[in-house]
């Protein structure tokens, strides 16, 4: 059977950018060559001028999500065919535990939605409800391994469905293996709880009021809290914190690190794009999401914690509604949270720190491909183009100017948090396991070809 | 009228130790001297070879105190007359808030039980129920000030009454008056009713388990937290955090004070005296308190930071409890918390810190004397014998040695958890607002004789 | 005999401020008194509306000074009779070693000279050159206890005569008592001669480039070496830094001291009050000092590092040398350094911290009264009003305005640093071991009436 | 012309090790791949069970040195072939400034030595005297860059031949460009003579007194000093402090690193393996370097602060003198400084961290390859295996156990300092720039082969 040589274009691994040839074989990365001499029957791919990036990794989406009360317009199909156009060859998702049942079930359930995926995925596994008995807890988890689970979402906020009070995070943190990692989304409960319920007793729903409601001093809390539970004397847990929406999280997060506890924390596109002034503008509905946007100075300060190297990855936290369900209800309380994002994730963010702000671009791509790959257990087989690493790759043209436009993306929703926002570069072709899924704005591949990577985190 | 001249006793004040005459005239002190010539109609007290200190302040008794389902078993007569035997003359202890009604009949309420007090007392404010109306909150704290209270109480525990969820703490920390303290009872509460729960469903319920009821991970989580919500951006508020049992707990203060916050911690002799090793002996029923007593190594790191100059008060948290209420049921979730010790606070800091450390006496006793006086805006009417103080003093006899026996003790509760501990020491005489109230072991003040005192914080 | 009354001021302590009267018996303080009766041969001073302190200690000064190339135009008789004026009643000097000579000869050599003060004196001791023998050099440290010295003065510059090398300092460091503080003057000799020699070889000599010659780098760096030498493994000295001229010198000060050493630092009005804006103007001359004046932001932000607690003590670094001295060479290396300043340094810190920057005066007060008297061993019998401490009061009006002119000054240069400045509040009378030495303008002391004051620090 | 193929090892870089086939092409990497078809004129090497590493980098060597007083025994013949059966690939060695010349005649004096080497070579220039005059410093450094030297060498000891003092120091830190880094042997200059003076009045100058010496307190304070001139406000120079041997060193790198300096350290070989017990034992002599061994407590955390990974380089300070040299006098003051050690630095520290102590390869193998290539500006030519890097190559075989003798060492000395330890795996085959100079035992390589690498810093 022939091979793919990718010829002469720019390999980016998360340490250097090296003129070469990139060679694939069947599945997996064959090798990096000066030269490669082609055969007969190879396929030759000329790279001149483009980057050749390890497929991207967005480590947090919600893909054909259902709440308990609202579903994303999006399935597996629709999603990952979306996140092709954007460079994306696995997506880190969630598998819910479905209460009273094992995490199998759970897992068993997810992963036949996910089967119409066309590119590979992992889950995280959110623990709604985790077992009285400490020892389950702790067999529970432990058995989360054996299934390619690496990795465990816990809520702090969202009663009644998804919240876990103190006791049940410090005993998680406890029982956790040393090689699993805990994802928290930190806003304390008792704070965004009240604020809402102020504001909706002052008929203050409108979508302009959304930020009001989740204060960045919830998130603040929350995060020293959860560090605190987690590195309490008995428990010293790794702790991912998810999309970080104030700086001075990060912040916080850093002061914990520097004393050596084993934390990570996560910011998103739109945190870094995007500032509170859009509530008062004339699409609030837009950008209704948890945490909100912040203040456009935090935003300026969250850019630079991600070039001084305080933040491990970049992710989307996508959810795909539609236009119609955010503007079904002229109120943020009853307006799905979250915005879709996977497809424009690598374009907006090399536009960001490469173009403008001139960092490298191994550097900015090792947060969306290394970083995530190793916290989660999927390097080098994800987040590499090593020798043995699945052929997950994108050429991406740093060459083109465009602007984003919700008319040329992909994905269920009708609009975009980033419409006309400029963007610099842009994705050309994607790979995925040595099979060419993209390649000029054509979705070349098939539901049902992605495959279900399991996570395993050594140490 | 006739003065008192109280001769050539070493006048302790939180700085310095000098050998002098006292002058009192009246309820106030009158002036220090070196030689103060006597008048025919002066009372001479000899002081020669005796402490004389500023009286002692106990800053967290709880007196004739009805938690809704227990009550000690003293009264103000009783307990007051009790700390004059200890050189006990000021009494900070609390009223609680009357759901509903304003703060001033709390403190009502709580005066005329106090009107039978033979010593002076002031009063913090327990918040039992923040009115939801934020600009309401700040009113009512406000008001507090000119009904003499400067500070209050704050519960992150004991539900369903006394507990404030984090929202509610956060707006109090906002909308406190910048010259009013918030003393917090730190401990998680998820986390002491999960193990409490735990234990109770094992019928681990004998009095032998309570420590592990309430793990110091408890406390420790809690002052993070509180110290979070009450520095966080817009509330830079003056927290104290109450009878602090884990050292740990003393050393994150310390590290927040470091950073500028105006954070003050409390411990009490029990957790520098005693340890959980009590609860495995015959009689752990008299060791029932929250938070419970710590490990050995526990007690002697917090006794080091108190040495260190990291504690700002010791005081004693009294329950005056009878054995018959600490026995009526062997089960820890049953049995009344909280210990006797008015009393002997002074005299066990003394033998403590000052005989067996050699800590200089000025440092201990300012612990009970200016630095609460200070800290609860006393200061100088309490804590000091400058001219125009209250004349409220008590003459220690360094010398005699002891042994703490509970028939000794003026307090209702037949049992002392210090038992048989020895004493360096003893309080010859007590003095309040220039009469002579104990003296050699007869109590001669009268109840009823104490008086309120307000407190004003000059921030 | 008849005794003293000063009746009615607000009498200051480092702690507090109270109205009373002050009773003097003999050359002690006998009592402070809500009323002090009078007896018929008591001496009646009314302070209504007064300050009553503690006697000002200017704890580094340099009367009459002999450089080995400048001396001073001052004696003991003229700098005494100046300080009075100030309220001054101690000041603490320099003995310098006699190479080669025991420290006693040079105690006593400085002790004649200093016979002709009219208040009292103590001695820092120059080391000047430690022995060679490790033991002798412990011995003679030693040795200067019982010669009531407990403070040693370290040079990091001026070579030949008074620079140590980093050995010597290591040395002196490590072999000090416990109960010894170390000043140090901290310039990194390397850094000022570099500096200096520049500036000669451009001929950039004039008073206007002065500043030029010691940059702050010098003194930061000298600091963090000096620290580091005492602090390192066996060496925990006690050090004190003398004139702080860079806020930064204070910031690092303050880093060490949260680590837990015993390290003091003081700063001088100068720096407080005077920025090197003044190099470029007309009297350049006037303001040749070691350190030189630093930028106007460095001055701000050292007022707050006091107004923050960082500093320990305010003295003055007094050198008076005439104007005449100052203007024989245009030449900023032949100009002697230093600035007359006992006289005024209350009053100006008073109006600068208590009168323009709100702090109260106990706090400012301290500076120069408690601090200093603790740190070298003459509390309490100096800087407190207690029983039996020295009888050094000083009456300070805190109403009137005025303006500093040399003219109303009495040290012996015709010129003043600080002339023009707004001044708030005069001394009024300044009392010495119970004698009126200055009222109203009038000195009424003795060249000779002061004495010694040996100092002992108690570790 | 054929290629070369090195089958089925374990490519090792400073973030993955991974089995696959190396392609060497002339005199660089040329690819690596799954499964390298060989052409029939390919040279195949079979590495199956072999490590295969980037051509180990000694970072801080000294051959053929003439220190002005000894010369090394070695010449670069002799050390550059040692070095090839020790797996090194590249030396970065020292050009002298020669006083009063322009720094590329010291370059061309060294290049001209160094032309008899087998293996590759950069240097670091040591900076022996500064121009006076600033505009020149800065010249003169700048000139550097275009030599290809990208990190100059100071000293803050060795009077007078090496030493620069302070404000030496300041003017280089302030002149560098940005791009260059300063390496700085850190002894207190004042501290080391003044120990060995007294070491020589009393008589010890056996071997046996040497530690005693140069006290670690000397090291530690240069350290502290050289990092505050090079980060005090105007000179945020990058530094990089050479052989640490004091633990506690490193601790205060990393201090200033957290606080967001550029401050890099290195260790050696013999800080970690051995201590100053040594000195204690009958060769004594083997072991006199500087800075000298230290406490074996030392050597401990020293290895725990490398596993932290708080140590940026391992390399060996290389000087190789003959045991009669080192012997020719009983004296240490006169018994040249330096220990051999190029030849077993690899194997020594993979036994050391990876099979003792359990590291990864990829991480102990980043710090004598990857991690100095970058801090002196070599990568990826040096320091990777990725495509276009050179052709330097290391076959390690982790399997043989053996045991140093100096007797299987190619360095001229006739001793090792290591003679006898244990030593896990050894070197199979050294690569240069694509050809085989070691292979089992043989060296293959010729003098001369060796070319100079320039370094260029990308800041």
């Amino acid at each position: 059977m022939g091979r793919m040589i990718i010829q002469g274009g720019i390999i980016v691994s998360s340490e250097d950018a090296v003129q070469a040839d990139l060679l694939i074989e069947g599945e997996q990365i064959a090798g990096t060559l000066a030269h490669a001499v082609p055969r007969p029957d190879d396929m030759i791919i000329d790279a001149s001028g483009l980057l050749v990036l390890p497929g991207i990794i967005d480590a947090h989406t919600h893909i054909q999500l259902d709440t308990g009360i609202y579903q994303t317009a999006d399935n597996w199909e629709i999603g990952s065919k979306a996140a092709t156009a954007g460079g994306v060859t696995t997506l880190i998702d969630f598998a819910n535990q479905i209460k009273g049942k094992p995490f199998a079930d759970a897992l068993a359930a997810r992963q036949a939605e996910a089967a119409q995926s066309s590119i590979d995925y992992a889950f995280h596994m959110v623990v709604l409800e985790p077992p009285h008995n400490i020892k389950q807890i702790e067999e529970d988890l432990e058995s989360l391994l054996g299934l390619g689970i690496a990795s465990i979402k816990l809520f702090t906020t969202y009663r009644p469905n998804y919240h876990l009070d103190d006791a049940q995070l410090w005993h998680i943190f406890r029982a956790m293996p040393s090689n699993m990692v805990a994802m928290v989304h930190c806003e304390n409960d008792s704070l965004v709880t009240d604020a809402t319920q102020r504001l909706v007793e002052q008929g203050k729903t409108a979508w302009t009021y959304h930020a009001e409601s989740r204060p960045e001093e919830a998130e603040i809390e929350a995060i020293n809290r959860v560090i605190t539970l987690a590195t309490l004397p008995v428990g010293r847990s790794k702790v991912y914190i998810v999309h970080c929406s104030a700086s001075h999280s990060v912040f916080d997060v850093k002061q914990y690190r520097d004393e050596g506890y084993e934390i990570y924390c996560e910011t998103c596109p739109q945190y870094l794009l995007l500032a509170d002034s859009v509530y008062a503008g004339d699409k609030p509905e837009h950008f209704i999401l948890q945490p909100p946007l912040r203040h456009e100075d935090n935003r300026r300060c969250l850019r630079e914690f991600v070039q001084a190297g305080m933040v491990d990855v970049i992710s989307t936290d996508t959810c795909d509604y539609s236009l119609a369900q955010k503007q079904a209800n002229a109120d943020f309380t009853k307006t799905p949270g979250g915005l879709p994002g996977i497809e424009t994730l690598f374009p907006l963010m090399y536009t960001l720190f490469c173009d403008e702000l001139g960092e490298p671009v191994t550097k900015i791509a090792n947060l969306m491909t290394a970083s995530p790959a190793r916290i989660f257990g999927l390097y080098p087989r994800k987040g590499a183009l090593q020798v043995g690493s699945d052929a997950d790759v994108v050429l991406y043209d740093p060459e083109p100017e465009g602007t984003i436009s919700h008319k040329d993306l992909h994905y269920v929703a009708d609009y975009s948090p980033y419409e006309g926002m400029r963007v610099k570069g842009k994705v050309q072709m994607t790979i995925s396991r040595g099979e060419i899924i993209y390649r000029d704005g054509q979705f070349l591949g098939k539901p049902g070809r992605g495959r279900f990577v399991p996570g395993q985190v050594t140490s």
